[in-house]
């Protein structure tokens, strides 16, 4: 027999679920695809500009490993004023994604125990499977709110972090001004890490009005927070891995010292195409797709069990009580629809996602199709 | 007294050797600087073409995990061309960086041996200081060629895989045929994966005269090789972050698992460009580079002990005797010329490593400092 050359952390990474999902989207003919994490529109034309721009004039080597200065300083800044108090360092990282990673290589050992909400961003499992972190996901359902009291009786002294995602992927849920200053308070109660997933905060479709939370995110409330944001969804720019993290600045020198020897920087140009793209406004966007989110939650609500999601462009609702969400997912499929079941993200197998990042015609189609079926 | 929140993980990879230089350098005004990794020409035009191109068009979100269709068939089909044999998976990383960093995780347990030559790229030591492999670094001092019957006497039954490196950072050094036929003979025996870190394979003079050797890659004679390359260096790309590896169908699957759940993807605009890259020839640099190569050997033989090297674009020759090599370059860098101690690559302080992936100006008049200091 031959030997194995793979090591048990790649096999105790476990990726059927989603890929049972993509491997039947693969056998379908122009599918309404509910299931896709990113955008639908393209990179804005100024940040275009800015990236061939930067191409063109050579910005085509190695940067820092933290990343080029103004940008880091300019995220600096600006997030210091959003949070009302220094952020603290800042490390461009490849994507939001690559954030993550280095922040569990950076923090955890194995036996670290980390809370988040279940469901959750399937990254963190397969994140903490990778450096030997105890996954500790708490229960939210059916509100999606933060459940303090289930997560203050979760830690243990072996908890070191908490990770926050609002909004949510899957759920699209936020966390009100409430759930932040709970989760702040057992994290600062116990000296917890929180590390703050706000990949989908430029999609909070309750910012700037009347019934806008007076604190978003915990970097507000609490020093011990790494921040996490990017520029993949927000400016549909998923394939330019840009994201950042902002946080106490031992984690970050230990972050960047890990980035030095693994991927060593962000893509160049896109450095400074972003720079260029903060300068934007993607009201129109976000507007946009604050009104798919309306359509998709009223069409669904007819026949659906579902909460209306603040942020993100996600929708979870609930399937039929008398199936699994994986069972209505194949019958969906089925009917050419295809959405990622809640078992994916979840312990439970009651609910599914389903992307509203797509035309109105195939959205509203899609959500006929659902609602014929329940 | 705060919690660290870092992980011991993070505290086992030990950067100061290397930091040490650049907090020099940082203090140094115009420096003549011998000492980095990349090349000092800029993309070619065509690439930068083809990446703004797909810029424009919109090929701005994620691609597959694995890489687009187009660069890795082409790239199989090459490779399998070239080394004479299918070589298996294709799965294009965020660099050989990246590609190396994914191979560690994918194969490397707690505990499990690496073998590689001293003087080594520094990213080896830190992988498995990440991983929890244990490093068995095999002194190749002073012919740099490899040493066989260390190699072979290194291996315990922990050994899972055997890193190659030719052409050689720090030492410029290229396998010879034998020494090829050698590693994969013992990699045989002892059922090893062979990584062959191949990034600087483009800068390899012989190639193609009747000096060269009819064997150069381990992927040539050994199924069970993963090679890795990348464009960041014959393509003055280091900040596009694309490399490659290609090799056995289970530690690419692996691996291209892992790069899922981390940085999911190369970026896309310059996969597409890469595409465009492969149909350039390279030529003209690479002999800009064979020609600097041979004045730094001439300048530098007539004070120090040098082999000449064969790629690459670094030569690694002795400090004089009555001091160590780390001394040296704080005596270089008294005179404004900035390089590298073989500390940092190595067990030994004895030789220094200069990049001469710069101007002729600064490469001569660099030299004359160096072996006025002898």
């Amino acid at each position: 027999m031959q030997r194995s050359f793979t090591s048990s952390r790649a096999a105790a990474v476990d990726a059927s679920g989603i890929r049972k999902v993509f491997d039947l989207a693969a056998k379908m003919k122009d599918p309404i695809n509910l299931s896709i994490g990113l955008p639908d529109f393209d990179v804005p034309d100024i940040a275009k500009e800015a990236a061939t721009a930067a191409i063109r004039r050579g910005d085509n080597r190695y940067t820092q490993t933290q990343g080029i200065a103004p940008l880091r300083e300019r995220l600096r800044k600006e997030l210091s004023t959003e949070m009302g108090r220094d952020v603290g360092e800042v490390l461009i990282t490849s994507g939001v994604s690559g954030g993550l990673f280095l922040a569990m290589l950076a923090c955890i050992d194995p036996g670290d125990e980390v809370i988040y909400l279940d469901p959750y961003f399937v990254m963190y499992k397969h994140l903490l499977s990778m450096t030997g972190g105890v996954a500790k996901p708490i229960d939210s359902y059916l509100s999606f709110e933060f459940p303090a009291e289930k997560v203050a009786a979760a830690v243990t002294p072996k908890t070191k972090m908490l990770i926050l995602n609002s909004p949510a992927n899957p759920t699209g849920a936020v966390l009100s001004e409430k759930d932040v200053r709970d989760a702040v308070a057992i994290a600062k109660k116990h000296d917890l890490l929180i590390v703050s997933d706000e990949i989908y905060e430029p999609f909070l479709y309750d910012r700037g009005t009347t019934t806008a939370a007076a604190v978003y995110s915990p970097a507000e409330l609490y020093a011990n927070t790494l921040v996490l944001r990017g520029f993949s969804k927000s400016h549909a720019m998923t394939g330019w891995r840009l994201g950042y993290a902002a946080g106490p600045a031992e984690v970050v020198a230990q972050m960047t010292k890990l980035q030095q020897y693994t991927y060593v920087c962000a893509p160049s140009a896109f450095q400074h195409a972003a720079v260029a793209a903060m300068d934007l406004s993607m009201t129109e966007a976000v507007a946009a797709y604050e009104r798919k989110r309306d359509m998709a939650y009223d069409l669904l609500r007819r026949k659906f069990e579902v909460e209306k999601p603040g942020g993100a462009f996600y929708i979870f609702p609930k399937a039929p009580a008398n199936t699994t969400a994986t069972e209505f997912c194949t019958r969906a499929i089925e009917k050419n629809v295809l959405m990622i079941p809640g078992s994916v993200f979840s312990a439970r197998d009651t609910h599914f996602r389903i992307s509203y990042a797509t035309s109105d015609d195939k959205l509203a189609a899609g959500c006929e199709v659902l609602c014929s079926l329940v």
